[in-house]
């Protein structure tokens, strides 16, 4: 059995341990993060970590990083990653896929150097916290305090649908650390899923992320008065989810002004309360997601949304607010990176096809401090956050070979071949 | 002190009491059914009943009853009562009032004809179980099951939105009854908040609800797929909450072609999943109530509702089925109690006003078995479901006066006074 072959067959071997942790009847895993099923995870990467070599640690906002000095202190690092925390019912490959094909490559390289001592970088491994978003807002949560986009005490200070904190909830785990996080890298790459279905209706089986969709995430909170269903006088009701509703519709009907695929918008969260079927809702908080490559647009959007907010609120007669309103500017991965990547692709037979990342990956916070970028696989009929989400297994493996050629070309050459290219956030 | 204003202070003191279980800081009480609350009140009220030398007893789907046999085993039975659960954060009154009053007004009574030996009927207190319909579906539950409307294990069976049934979270709380129900009376007496803003605005004290409206309580159920909001093209989405913002609009619209005050039409409960800011929905449950006391109305609602429902799903191309639909007819209060009622309150100088009932009350199912009705205060400003709920006090001092002059009478003169005339439902 070949380097490369040895290299799949631990990848499914992981891939099927992974996919215990939280498994759900449907096929995927439901594993938020700091659930039950996180913890469990997150032990088994530690553990893992630990027994390739890897110095392991757990920081401060909870994120996982696995450190090999193969080139001395003073060797600039290079990174790689993604997150095992997934959406609630979501699939078994989103993120942990990145986590699990890093951990395999990075592993290989760290051997091959140690027994050679030709490394000209350090390799660092990590799990990011808290990546999806989905129990705790916003998304990226732990790559961002670990780029100083946000504070940590920020980051943990977030709360769940239930009132409880980041903070508390990796504590009850047991994933709330004290280590120092890794060191900033020279460069950071990440393997995923494409979660879309470009490459598979191209019939593509490997892609490089060259940029990435805006987008504004915004928490609309209506505000009106409970009131008994039966005898309130309709005409006097001041009901929060009516006005919501015309929100979630508008929203949905925004991308019809734009150019075709110009936007994505959705309403992906709706809270109500006191959502009793006999009290009229007195609060609803709407969580809608705008995105576009074209910051015209996406202002545009914006606005329209602000304004049905406001039209949908006067006619229901309640109070609304914005309590949320975060942008995250389009922007374009480091060239020199997808020219590495393009070049291994085609090595390995498979020229990689140019793609948009319109969801966020923890590679959009990285890109701020280094050169950073995504290379993909394709998601099979672009299904994504969902217990059917999946990647054909010969897939898988290219997309590990592509991580590990990306991956044993700047360990071995430095980060010289990165200089002055370090892409980034665009207007 | 004269027996009035005794009987006012003891309603002071209990309704303070009774105010403090589930107390919120909005001045209203949340105790929902078979909460940690809620059973604070329920041991409250069994201790008190049986303090005044009521048996209390606990039925198999957790009504409390209070049984005085004052006029031997052979006698018809008068009951009065209400409820002590009540919607989130909802008011201290609903429901509560009933309870106290009743068991204020029939322990006088009790202890007048154990004296004199003159009662021609024994005298029972109720508090039903479920009444809210907040935590689980459908309302008077309790009520319900004791009538044999609905069975005692189907009751039991239902779940709240965490899938813990009415029979577990019972038994949790110590709650879960085995005594036998009481005997079905001959007559049954209901006090409550008026719940709506008639005699508020009419300047009116009293009031005597002659009907009830019906009502069609529907649950719809959206199924999409669930998908990443991000990459996934907008033409793809198979968006559940798209389909049920539609629906919600549509179903808040629905009385624009009735009469004035024809119909209420509410969605008040919506449940969406997975509910995370970066999945497109895939499964919503819409609550919706239409309210009329006109069937043809209701009909034509429901109609306009499942069709609202077939064209919101096709256009988001979602399935969608109609998981609960159930129909309480509209109907009539027993007249002679009626006449007892409005002879009473001209007698205490306060002629009641006739009212609709659009609310549900645990009279409405036992007008199913015998003479029923529901006497009532007014609602400051028509507020409830709320925790600004109130009534001025010495309105709640004059309900409690027109109960105990109802009961007073039932108890000497016997239900023979009723004879052929037990109202009942509707076409």
């Amino acid at each position: 059995m070949g380097e490369g072959s040895a290299r799949h067959e631990v990848l499914r071997a992981r891939l099927a341990q992974f996919s215990g942790f939280g498994a759900t009847a449907a096929g995927g895993v439901h594993r938020p993060e700091a659930t039950e099923a996180n913890r469990a995870a997150r032990l088994a990467l530690l553990d893992w970590l630990a027994d390739l070599g890897f110095a392991p640690r757990i920081d401060p906002v909870g994120n996982i990083f696995g450190l090999a000095e193969i080139a001395g202190p003073e060797a600039p690092w290079i990174m790689t990653g993604s997150h095992i925390d997934s959406q609630p019912n979501g699939g078994r490959l989103d993120g942990t896929y990145g986590v699990l094909a890093g951990t395999i490559a990075a592993a290989e390289l760290v051997a091959q150097h140690r027994a050679t001592g030709q490394a000209a970088c350090n390799l660092a491994v990590a799990a990011w916290c808290n990546e999806e978003g989905a129990r705790f807002q916003p998304s990226v949560l732990g790559s961002q305090a670990y780029t100083g986009a946000i504070s940590c005490d920020w980051a943990l200070d977030r709360v769940d649908g239930e009132g409880i904190s980041l903070r508390a909830a990796l504590a009850e785990i047991g994933q709330l650390g004290s280590d120092a996080p890794a060191p900033h890298p020279a460069a950071y790459v990440e393997l995923h899923i494409e979660c879309g279905p470009v490459l598979d209706r191209a019939g593509q089986r490997l892609g490089v992320f060259d940029r990435w969709w805006g987008c504004r995430k915004l928490e609309l909170r209506f505000e009106g008065s409970p009131a008994h269903t039966g005898p309130t006088p309709m005409h006097e009701r001041r009901d929060a989810l009516v006005a919501a509703a015309e929100v979630i519709g508008g929203v949905n009907r925004l991308w019809h002004s734009q150019p075709e695929g110009a936007l994505h918008c959705s309403v992906g969260r709706c809270e109500v309360a006191p959502n009793s079927p006999n009290v009229v809702p007195s609060e609803v908080t709407l969580f809608v997601e705008l995105r576009s490559t074209d910051a015209d647009v996406m202002a545009q959007a914006h606005q329209q949304t602000l304004a049905l907010a406001e039209t949908a609120a006067g006619g229901a007669k309640v109070a609304w607010h914005v309590q949320r309103d975060e942008l995250r500017r389009p922007g374009q991965f480091a060239p020199a990176l997808q020219a590495i990547a393009n070049d291994v692709a085609r090595e390995l037979g498979e020229p990689a096809m140019r793609l948009d990342t319109i969801a966020a990956h923890d590679a959009v916070p990285m890109a701020r401090i280094c050169p950073s970028i995504v290379l993909a696989v394709p998601s099979i009929g672009g299904i994504c956050h969902a217990p059917e989400e999946d990647t054909a297994p010969g897939d898988l493996d290219l997309g590990l070979d592509l991580l590990h050629g990306v991956l044993a070309r700047l360990v071995a050459d430095g980060p010289g071949m990165l200089a002055a290219d370090q892409g980034g956030s665009g207007a």
